[in-house]
């Protein structure tokens, strides 16, 4: 496509189609389950991208962050939460977006939440987050004394308001199938339903909110569950495919990237792009073999799903290097030319790269 | 400290008077060896540290993109060599800069130098990049007929100016030893050395450029070499203390990350701080154990060696898990503190984190 030869450095093409049809996808299945869509904004970290949700009828959503929060009520979006262990350094700032939106925050010791409750000065939902078996953070859903402590604090404080237990089921990410994946929503939609029974006397609002995208993307059934909060989705990546939440055309992402050398002795590619544009995250083959991308050729409107026997084999600061075991790829591809890599996390990638180019070779931050 | 007290969010502190040190230090290695000192800014990219640098008498530097280049030509660095093997995607930016600095360029191939010829408007200064046996870029110091073709094509042109033989003798970065590193760096001087001597007849004034941190922070003995190009040097991290390039003292940058939740059953600390803060670059301990970073403890101005028996143990977007085995220090801990992370890899932490917050307060980009 012409406007692909403005490319001059490494830069992220987003499929505006796919993506959209991602966002779709899930948006209806939300709609079958009956259950809220409240997605998750880390990925991409868009202001027009968000407008994409927006027009598929999202009016709530999750960030990870204070400034995220920030950024995006700043585009309209007033009903947030941050799904991440609330930092109470950040008290001034929560207390100045609670000024301006609906928010949800996330607690797991007693600590923070007699902070909130003594320091916030509005209306604040607050989830307690669930570990369900990820063991990052979140409490023990067999703690039941831990539990009913901040349930104590919260009702101590007016101005604090349970909404429910929330929890990220982000060991699905080591699953490599699918049924790996729903046994571990199963085990989670039960752990988050036996909280629900024990404590829907107390709360009779009470929501139970779950959402990583390997399960949001492969489960049909969320009985049970009132929320989902999946991000990775909007544009998927190697990892998800790895895992089996897509496949190669569910993939809405993939990095140009200049090449600068070619080594025949090594069937080496050498490209302008390295763990700056990337980061470092990796995945391992069948054959054991490590890589930070796979490689795609250019197609009308998009691209094409993996060349045979060619991968990103390493990456440094700004340099990656190309394997290839496809002759014919390998004599094709000039120095000069740029080539397509499909990123093994879009997550960490969009985040380093801030900006996308569109097919039409607009630019969208 | 009391300005510590201000930290909201993960912080990059940066210890001026090691840094300053470390860059003394350096420097003053190359006026006992009487070599060049070239050092590549890619590590801090800030316009400050340059200073600092400048204050201790360099006026050349060294980049790996030419957006770094303009930046740094913008804060009146007029001497730049851009490490990279050239992309000519770039021209246009390279004439621009063409315009204002004294530019080298890398080449490693007959295309790109055959572009450089036809395109470029302005004097240029072009380095073979050598592969000394890191196997990432650079031309076989064996191939003489590569070698002389390139030089035949140079010589066409009035405006390219060979300046000699640059390599990156990045393998030494897979050392765990100070003697594997000084065994690299005399294979790597003998290598460039039989490269001068072979075409010095041909180019009276050709220089042999090296430099990694490892060599030029371990070896003493840099005959024959002209110029050396260290970068990560002016900070260290832990892969550089892995290596024999540093002590702990010599590490100039930290991130205090708050605290988010404790949890006792595992001795888990939660930060914020992740791979967005960090990157994901991990080292290996004797004992097999995966780390993304120590933990200090902060000290008048700046922060003790590495507690033991704690470790980041795993990194996501956004969180960071601590491992303690050191009961001390996992009660000491409070939701609500934050804790000092000495990095792996500070060229990427740095590149994700922009600013530096000095010991007394001050930030700078």
């Amino acid at each position: 496509m012409k406007h692909f030869q403005k490319i001059k450095t490494p830069v992220l093409l987003l499929s505006e189609s796919i993506c959209r049809q991602n966002i779709k996808r899930m948006s209806e299945k939300t709609v079958r389950n009956k259950v809220k869509f409240r997605p998750h904004f880390k990925t991409h970290g868009s202001a027009e991208i968000g407008n994409w949700f927006r027009e598929a009828g999202v009016d709530a959503i999750t960030v990870s962050s204070i400034a995220m929060a920030r950024f995006f009520s700043v585009n309209n979006w007033n009903d947030i939460t941050v799904a991440f262990p609330v930092n109470i350094r950040e008290i001034e700032d929560i207390n100045d977006l609670l000024k301006r939106i609906r928010l949800n925050l996330l607690v797991e010791n007693q600590e923070a939440t007699k902070c909130l409750g003594k320091m916030l000065t509005g209306r604040t939902g607050i989830f307690l987050k669930v570990d369900s078996g990820y063991h990052r953070s979140g409490i023990d859903p067999e703690n039941n004394k831990l539990i009913e402590e901040i349930f104590d604090l919260i009702d101590k404080f007016d101005h604090l308001e349970f909404m429910g237990f929330l929890t990220h089921a982000g060991h699905t990410y080591k699953s490599r199938c699918k049924e790996e994946v729903l046994r571990i929503h199963e085990e989670t939609i039960r752990i988050m339903g036996s909280l629900k029974n024990k404590y829907q006397e107390r709360y009779r609002k009470l929501i139970l909110s779950v959402g990583d995208t390997p399960s949001c993307s492969i489960a049909e059934d969320f009985s049970g569950v009132d929320e989902i909060r999946p991000g990775n989705f909007v544009f998927y990546d190697l990892m998800q495919l790895h895992i089996g939440s897509c496949g190669y055309s569910d993939i809405a992402v993939a990095m140009a990237c200049p090449v600068v050398s070619k080594h025949g002795v090594r069937n080496e590619i050498v490209i302008y792009g390295g763990a700056v544009h990337f980061s470092k995250e990796h995945l391992i083959s069948q054959d054991g073999i490590t890589f930070y991308g796979l490689i795609a050729e250019p197609m009308k409107g998009g691209w094409s799903h993996p060349i045979e026997g060619v991968w990103l084999s390493s990456l440094s600061q700004e340099h990656g290097i190309i394997k290839s075991q496809n002759r014919r790829f390998f004599d094709q591809v000039r120095v000069g030319d740029f080539v397509l890599v499909l990123p093994v996390h879009s997550c960490l990638t969009a985040n380093l790269m801030k900006k996308f180019m569109l097919m039409d070779g607009r630019i969208i931050g």
